[in-house]
């Protein structure tokens, strides 16, 4: 996805919460906001937002000398979500559709995004969300390469996310390849927040390579690009990932809740949307 | 008032939202972004607002080379205010307290207002805010005011919102000196608009000399600020205008719906409160 000119104030914004989350120096908030006010204008149209968005989280660590300001964040929304998990099980395990639900609750764990500013509650949103229908909805598709599929590379997204994730993983029954982030970025999952989700019992737990919000491959490393290009079957979690990768050639099916008005507009559906979506399915990965 | 930090963000969506009504031209709208982005880093944050919404407004101008941008929009407001007009002055007579209701539905008549880019319906918010109650209401305060008043200088807002002005200053039976913009700046109401809502029938409708998006003195003319400092009372409406004055040493009654996040903090209210707030009641103007 392109950058649209909603992006450059929204980027500001982000800027400033991140900012304020990393220091209380108002000195040095009001210098992120200098700062990243005069970079908008470098920012290139062509590029995905969160290609930028790196940038722009980079100076906020730059300035305030904080490089993991979600941190604490990122632990709290992982504990909240274990708490959930058991009842979250069960949930699947009464349902007719064991493996929708799964997705459905992997897509609800979406909700936990400190990147587009939206308040949210994990578990009153979590509920909402299992009773939403589809906006767009894949499922058949999803369901045939399933089957077909001897591995999957599952591109998580956000911190405590992971968790819920790990629920999908369990239904899919197949061998998994985890990604998260290189390094931290707002509350996008880590090695160690996967980790802490137990994602690491279910699954292969690999770094994308990039600290971008999302996965950019120019900025990934080499042997993810390798993994990824050979993969049959992926899945992109969340904005950020369907930002980067929503104009590739692989087969990737997007699981999100939609939660901005630009993402509205490229993908066509409303804000509180959820999403199942494949792209180039049936045809060769690059 | 001063300038918060979420005011800069939010002077570049304004812009954008202002750029995007005054042209379809893609280059020029991101030339705005561009200018304003860039522009942000010297703005004063000891300076109000509105005082840097002026130079906002005028570079989103410059740019489009379109001076008046919301002319269509603010001439379809006040056509909408003026059908509610007889419905609006039967709800006066019918109440108990007609020059409450009074207050009431010029407070109502400040949804329309496409500075912060809430979306809102005419018709519906106003019926709402009649059965709203008021978060500050310094009542007595007012009455006592108006009735040892020999004139009013009641500083007007938006374009459409003077309909619902009228119905207030019929109700308060003094001479009135209704005070507009001087040039197009948002919908803000100018000389024009004011007429277009018959205030010319009810008051003495006075330029205050001002380009910015509130009665920025430092901007007015020296004849406006000559009435103003002799003035004994002062009914302000809106955001901008409180922005620009909340601070000033004269006594003066703000009438408002709250309706950004920074305004909550500044006044102690939420998000779609109704306001009725007297400053400096009681000592002598500067």
């Amino acid at each position: 996805m392109k950058t649209y000119f909603d992006c450059l104030p929204c980027f500001l914004n982000q800027a400033l919460r991140a900012a304020r989350i990393a220091t209380g120096d108002e000195g040095k908030i009001k210098e992120v906001l200098d700062e990243v006010g005069s970079m908008l204008k470098d920012i290139p149209l062509e590029s995905s937002p969160p290609e930028s968005g790196r940038l722009i989280y980079r100076k906020v660590s730059e300035i305030t000398g904080n490089w993991d300001p979600f941190r604490e964040i990122k632990d709290k929304s992982t504990k909240k979500a274990m708490s959930l998990y058991p009842s979250l099980k069960s949930h699947v395990k009464k349902s007719n559709d064991r493996l929708l639900t799964a997705i459905r609750i992997a897509i609800a764990g979406n909700v936990i995004d400190f990147g587009p500013g939206r308040a949210f509650d994990i578990e009153k949103d979590t509920d909402k969300t299992l009773k939403k229908e589809f906006a767009i909805c894949d499922y058949n598709k999803f369901k045939d390469c399933l089957d077909k599929a001897d591995e999957i590379l599952y591109l998580g997204d956000n911190a405590g996310e992971c968790v819920f994730d790990r629920i999908l993983i369990e239904e899919m029954k197949k061998p998994v390849i985890y990604v998260v982030r290189n390094t931290p970025v707002i509350n996008d999952a880590t090695y160690e927040d996967a980790v802490k989700a137990g994602i690491d019992k279910v699954a292969t737990i690999l770094s994308s390579g990039t600290d971008a919000p999302g996965t950019v491959l120019k900025t990934c490393s080499l042997e993810f690009k390798n993994i990824y290009k050979n993969s049959k079957f992926i899945i992109s979690k969340g904005q950020g990932n369907y930002e980067a990768l929503s104009n590739e050639r692989c087969a990737i099916f997007f699981l999100l809740t939609v939660k901005c008005r630009v993402i509205t507009n490229d993908i066509g559906a409303k804000e509180g949307d959820i999403i199942l979506k494949g792209i180039n399915i049936g045809s060769s990965p690059i």
